[in-house]
């Protein structure tokens, strides 16, 4: 299996998705976000866009989920904590949701054999899936507004990582996101709060959110798009 | 003073370098050779887009030097090895050339205020000169056919080390580069010589070379672009 790291959808270009499965990483929080819920009993998250989107689902009885510049957008029912997408109201409902980068990710990803959701909520499930899986993988950094960031490289460190007997790291994104992982395994979440995007979600007070991203292992979901809906 | 890091030309948009002193960071090989070149003695250095605008320096008395692909241009006298550039009989000399990824990163950089060339063969001599200036500083790596590149990351990762006193780590990228050299740098050859673009250049016979790169320090020079030319 071949694997490889694209940072941003800035450098998507970089890569052939046709063949692979994408994994899209957004986590703080969309993807994050979408394991808790999908984990959580949701039956099924739809991203789209724009806030009119959501809302147009909304009419048909969706639950409107979604932030702008990490802020809930104030007519929605939620925001884009995890603890949010956890409500035991949810389960079994469909979620539409739009976020500011991770559904961007998803749209780009469009044309893989198969697209699906990677956070540390699910680092071993999704790894499990990739090993019974005979593609080459590529780890889809979501970013923030097409920059490069510390929590996502270093998620996708993580699985290069538990997959280095397996896998061949194709490029030096690769190399670099597995070597930043293991000089920062020992305490993920101290690092992800280094980060610039914790440092801009600081003034919403949501630290217990960062927090939950940085956990292992909660769900044994891989949340898969099918048509236009992640399930699991 | 700002410091900031821009992974590969592919991400130049996202900066703004009207203000900031640019260093143009190509460890394999270009910026070692133009920082090993100036300071054994050559004139000047006139970096050039292709190998006709070379040739026309060439007519006019310029040593013609560079690459494609990792091998010397045939008809060129020299090639893209530091030790070519410190050959005695270069000395007091002008030399033209162009090459894959640090040429195109040069003229990318145009616009900045100061435009000045890095490589770990003149790390301190750089540091110096961004302390004595009070400019914000972008280190811009030139990466490999616009992808991204473990050893330019690492030696911005070197200098974002050097400077952690006196200056603000702008972005994710900066601080990221700052942790893979914390955990390199014990090591430089070695896991420069991990690297894709080393693998690359492999075949061509250039081991030397690459463990030359990765030496600290030998040149007390700041290569600057004024006009066309780099001089020290």
């Amino acid at each position: 299996m071949k694997l490889d790291v694209c940072y941003t959808p800035d450098l998507i270009h970089q890569f052939e998705v046709e063949n692979k499965t994408v994994v899209v990483i957004d986590i703080l929080r969309a993807t994050s976000c979408m394991v808790a819920g999908l984990g959580s009993g949701i039956q099924s998250i739809t991203p789209v866009a724009t806030i009119e989107e959501c809302e147009a689902l909304g009419k048909q009885g969706y639950i409107m989920a979604g932030e702008r510049g990490g802020e809930k957008v104030e007519q929605f029912h939620i925001g884009n904590s995890p603890f949010d997408y956890m409500k035991p109201e949810l389960k079994g409902k469909k979620v539409a949701t739009t976020t500011t980068n991770g559904t961007h990710a998803i749209e780009l990803s469009k044309n893989a054999k198969e697209v699906v959701i990677g956070s540390f909520l699910n680092l071993n499930a999704l790894v499990s899936h990739m090993m019974k899986s005979e593609n080459d993988v590529l780890l889809f950094c979501a970013g923030w507004k097409g920059r490069y960031n510390l929590e996502d490289t270093l998620f996708a460190g993580a699985v290069c990582n538990a997959l280095k007997q397996n896998a061949e790291l194709e490029s030096d994104s690769a190399l670099c996101a597995f070597f930043l992982y293991q000089s920062m395994a020992t305490d993920l979440a101290y690092y992800i709060n280094r980060s610039n995007h914790a440092a801009r979600l600081s003034k919403f007070n949501v630290k217990e959110d960062i927090e939950y991203c940085a956990r292992l292992n909660e769900f044994n979901v891989v949340p898969k798009l099918i048509g236009s809906e992640l399930t699991v």
